[in-house]
């Protein structure tokens, strides 16, 4: 690797130029939501829409709302975009990614290849080994509730990966960080929900309409990957003797959205009091965190780049209950990736994700 | 009360003379699912469908599907039936039953009048004074699974009382029962999501179809009424030191199923193997339960009266994972109604309740 | 071809042997509900589930809501079972059927290939000459409410043949024969919407959940095969100078359920008292055929074998509207089809189809 | 009624004030999407949220997924907004425009009482006779597809009243305005299908999730309301012997979308090239209006104000077949509203409605 020259760094919103990207895995559902998304965001010119062999094809052919954006999706990715957005299945980006970084291109993963820092733990979850630990460990998990201070620090760095957290690690973590961080946790079941998109697009017999459709069940039944994630940010954030977290997600018939029930053993008793302290501190100021005080529905955030939080002392049980709630597609993907790449970019945090939801 | 005389008991399959029975509270879909078994019940002749405020109504008013079997629906209820099935909502059966059992009724009530032994857990729960204790103290949990024997015992009973449990307990305490009876729970959260039409049929805002689609919420947060027949049960089954259950209901955007999600902290080590063992043992005799290897949908079971259960050891949690789905209209509710009255009247189990699941 | 033998003929319904019966293409929607309903039929005995490709596999693999029968599922047929149902993809039935019929097997086809009996439609329509023109001219089309009589003088024949008919002819044809028999239609469009099972059972983008929920859209536009069934069926009805049938089919986000809406333009006034009586004379003795007052809803036919038609004489516009539901997979394939086996051999044709819609 | 001024007119997008603005009926549906879309519109100021009854009141109660908001709601209206957008029941718009009129405000109503200019459609179709047929005269009926120049011109009228299309309408017009103005349709039919939220927010036992999920059914058979603006806008736009639609909307499982399948019978031979021409002709320039070449789902469209137009000659058939779909909630309401308001205040038309669609 060529010794990397410092990146163009923070961009001056008062500038003519705009943020030349590409969306690397186009035809996805991830990269519907950041075309979507990307395509009215007013500090960015979408350069190139990749998808593995495609030739010049219509953005209509993959996302046919999307054929007023005009767009072409190609094999082929120009050289000298200044961010690179990855919506890969895992294994491919950290593949890709060397190379972008020669090209001095900031990285923006949706997928699981930069999330985790020990290297260790992709053999383990993902069952390969990473080929660049030298850049796992450069790489921000792109959580910016936790983690915006790094995400903007790499804007100075010649390499700049943000590792973009997926969809139930965002729930969950939103949900239970403010518990973790006062040391409030002793053990956590975390029995999650989520829409069929979060599958992914591929044809498969189980996500077809009819098998779906008027039915729940659970999946990933002993260790779904997105745990790893959980352990790391949850240890991170100073849960010393972390216990193996119990987490079961589930598929329900609906296309959109996240609810993660994170039931709490504490490890102390803890008010009502204490808890709204603690979740109005943590989330008072941010952008897209809202602390609500009644369980929150999916429908109230789909669309958009909102999570919503809900956290409840229950006296009977002395255990406590925290709910988080997001648009898996959007806070959960594509808005969380778009929002990473804002501060990294040193641009208002909100630009291009100030869609409010769609409801009903 | 005039005195009781011991009622006609236990009916001989053989017989000519059909079951003349009563459906009360007729028009809601409890009711319904009821009439859709029984009209097709070998043994019984439905002599009256009941609901308040209706004369002499045409079925097809309130269940179009059922115009076919030319019922009608009147707010009276004539004397003599020898069974009546009670869909009321709560508070209303326990003002109604005295009454039939002066006339030598066996009742089987889908609410929860007749549930909870301990008087006290009315107030507590439901928030009402029971005004019979001295027919709860009678009354047999409707749970075959569990309480066989005394539906059966109830037959040479004066006073025949079955309060057929609710839909969350039966998916529930069938998943977890082996557990419990073992002596191996230290604490458990059951995590449920049911279909819309466990909410009954009235008109409200929050469940017309708009709010309800493309959503997942979480409701009675802080003790869903549930829980009373749950921990009641579970102390029944022998945990002697019963912790709190903690129990956290959903809504998703289906009509019928649930699916009770049950994360256990064991009391000890156990294996995947004696697992297997326990279940296997509880249930590989019961006409309704099945044990299955792989996480079940609530479709596998829509329709019918069946129960699945799947259990699983998690090595790297160290906890225990069981889940049981079923049809919360009909194991849930009117099925195992049936399946108790069968026991009662000495009818071979199954008897009206042969459907097979309607899947997809 | 060897000589033909006469077939066993009508069973006696008091008789000691049950039918032994063969599901062919087992594993896909239409093989499932076959196989839900006959395993209840009191007067079969399922002999063999046959599907490409299976080597004595577990019914739970394919639909484990019938994991309870305890089938397997083999590529192998075994000789000598009297009936087989065979539901299959076009083309495939023709290839097939020869053989069985020469070992005296009743034929119940739930596919296209025996419905046209002019060969000429096979190439036009399904792309394929059909390769027994001999065998089409002796098949019966399987509707029974218009071809009872023929059915059931297939007993006595050493071909017997049924073409079930296709799901949207069944509805539109039971939801317009009383018109078109009494000469009453100018010209009609039938705009039908069904539910994703319609589609078969195979994994294809455009039907998964994601992409069929929460939308509608067409299909088949300029051309649906199933109107070639309309138009020869209606033509036999009588309407000689028949006018192309503009037959528009759509996906609507539900798993079972057809609506056939039948936009009529009359051939002369028409009064609602007249087709009162055209629609009560015809349907009046049905078993499966329900004339309805009021628009009705697929939700009131699912999981049965009824068909619900609805008329109405519009003053404003003077047109006709005629509409008719169904469960496409039991009254539009599986459960016509057994209707039409219970006539072929002489059994009440309602047996083993008495169930009630499953709603809601 | 004192002489009206003219009003201040048309607004300069380069001046610094926005335009006040009033939402009444805030608390339905449609109110929503309103507060929504013009929360985020750059020229606009929401002065208030009406609703009977309100006092004070959080969004949040009515709208969750708009609490961040921050709006509340009371039954009282401020007086001098510029624009008031009216969100109400047939009948009660009527009532409340005359004094809003002398208050010099432009009229934008999303009801029906002023898109007829016949006065006697109001006792005929809506069963009330219109208050103020003087301010009917002054109306214009408000798709700006067919009517832009009258929309902009009342910019310098003293009485400002757009009355906004209902949802069927404008599926069905913008689907076969083309065809009406060449003269083409010999007669229509116009089979359309609707999600849920059609039909409002008020809870009706008809419209819970458990009834309208999996099913389809017709309604409104013999003549729904919409066909009284279909006719007077067909008749407009020269079809001048024109013959009654014969208009059937369907409830499809679906919250949101429209899809209005045209079935025309042609007034005489027509080619696929000239309905391309036509087609091209008359939207090539509209900035909301997609003619696209293969059937549209209604998911195309979801969340935004896109109308997508399908139209294929059948050679088989020689009918027409034209197919429009879009959001009922945003081009068939609030958006579309919002597009009148744009051409009536001289903004560019698409301000506030970028928002591309949301799918899956």
């Amino acid at each position: 690797m060529t010794e990397l020259q410092a990146p163009a760094g923070r961009r001056d919103p008062g500038g003519a130029e705009p943020i030349s990207v590409a969306i690397v895995g186009a035809t996805g559902y991830g990269g519907g939501e950041l075309l979507r998304l990307l395509e009215r965001h007013p500090w960015v010119r979408i350069a190139a829409l990749q998808a593995r062999g495609r030739e010049d094809e219509s953005i209509a052919g993959s996302h046919p709302h999307l054929a007023r954006t005009g767009h072409r999706v190609d094999d082929a990715l120009p050289a000298g975009v200044e961010a690179v957005f990855l919506a890969l299945p895992h294994g491919a980006a950290a593949g890709m990614v060397p190379a972008l970084i020669e090209q001095h291109a900031a990285i923006i993963d949706l997928g699981p290849d930069f999330r985790l820092s020990d290297p260790a733990d992709y053999p383990r979850w993902y069952g390969f080994e990473h080929p660049r630990p030298d850049l796992l460990a450069r790489a921000v998990y792109g959580l910016p509730e936790l983690h915006r201070q790094e995400i903007a620090a790499l804007a100075d760095e010649p390499v700049r990966i943000v590792g973009a957290p997926g969809c139930y690690p965002t729930a969950t973590l939103l949900a239970i960080a403010p518990l973790a961080r006062a040391g409030l946790i002793a053990d956590v079941v975390v029995d999650a929900k989520s829409g069929a998109s979060g599958a992914g697009r591929e044809a498969k017999a189980e996500l077809t309409f009819s098998e779906v459709n008027e039915s729940v069940r659970a999946y990933g039944v002993g260790g779904h990957r997105h745990v790893a994630e959980m352990e790391q940010e949850l240890r991170r954030l100073g849960w010393a003797d972390l216990q193996p977290v119990d987490f079961l997600p589930h598929l329900v018939p609906m296309t959109r959205g996240i609810l993660a029930a994170c039931h709490v053993r504490a490890s102390r008793q803890v008010s009502q009091a204490e808890l709204d302290d603690l979740y109005s501190e943590a989330y008072g100021a941010e952008p897209f965190v809202d602390v609500v005080g009644t369980a929150p529905a999916t429908k109230h955030v789909s669309g958009s780049n909102y999570c919503r939080v809900h956290v409840r002392a229950d006296e009977r049980t002395g255990r406590v209950l925290a709910i988080g709630v997001l648009d898996n597609l959007v806070k959960g993907a594509a808005g969380q990736a778009i929002q990473a790449f804002n501060i990294l970019f040193g641009l208002p945090e909100q630009t291009g994700l100030e869609q409010l939801p769609l409801s009903p």
